[in-house]
């Protein structure tokens, strides 16, 4: 039987065969992963950004959206996502939403870099406070019932 | 005509209209969103997390997907979401991905916080060097071909 080492291996060798698919095929940036639960491969995703007109649609959450389709539920725990590349803060936060257990990558993000792919731009802004960012986020008030004040009354709500 | 800050409160209306009508109907979070190009509604989402099983399906990244299906293009240049509450991680940078133009909020964090839904915890989360971050992420290195290489090779390539 193999190890963890080499399972993990195995597994980080399908997500960059997706990589490199993509990458050969252009049909999307050049990142693969997939999202193993229970030693079997549950979703897989390819970057298809540029292909489905869908700016959201990075491998890692191509992949999450997959896996959790396929087992039928919101909450990925047990779940470990591999993936070609570091996640950009879309990607590690989609990652966190759907709890999976543990993030594994291949290409460091100075290797994403060298390539084009810079998503330390991304991880700053994030961190900064709303005011200082470059892209303006402005509150716009309304004289609307408050949605929070709806959700809270109804006791068929579902929290995730 | 109606003033800028008129048709802001118009369009806002419409994401929270989104909002509440989930709320009501347990069919997912109390968020709607709503993206606006040129002057017109090309995008919405209601949160639908725990209805379709997707846990990225916060309504920005619905809405966001919604437009850029409609728009035909992945670069969303020249639109503004209008977002029920501030954006968490996940979808501010799927906004950033998406390249509008700005977002409006209604309920600031805090009253999302009041309500359950605390973000903060994965804004300081995404701050974080990635070992200091409670989710595990950890290189797996393989003998494979570097996806990165193959991407450069490829003149067919399409940036985004």
């Amino acid at each position: 039987m193999a190890d963890a080492a080499t399972k993990d291996r195995e597994f980080m060798s399908a997500a960059l065969a997706l990589a490199r698919k993509n990458a050969a095929s252009a049909e999307g940036g050049p990142f693969g992963a997939i999202v193993v639960f229970d030693g079997k491969i549950v979703g897989e995703g390819r970057n298809q950004v540029t292909t489905n007109n869908d700016p959201t649609a990075h491998a890692e959450v191509v992949a999450i959206r997959d896996a959790a389709k396929h087992l039928g539920r919101f909450d990925l725990r047990g779940c470990v996502i591999y993936t070609s590349c570091e996640p950009c803060p879309m990607c590690l936060a989609a990652a966190y939403w759907a709890r999976v257990d543990k993030v594994a990558y291949a290409a460091t993000q100075y290797e994403a870099a060298a390539a084009g792919f810079d998503d330390a731009y991304l991880y700053d802004e994030l961190a900064k406070d709303m005011g200082s960012r470059q892209l303006p986020c402005v509150q716009v008030k309304t004289g609307d019932e408050d949605p929070f004040a709806v959700w809270l009354a109804n006791p068929n709500r579902i929290p995730y």
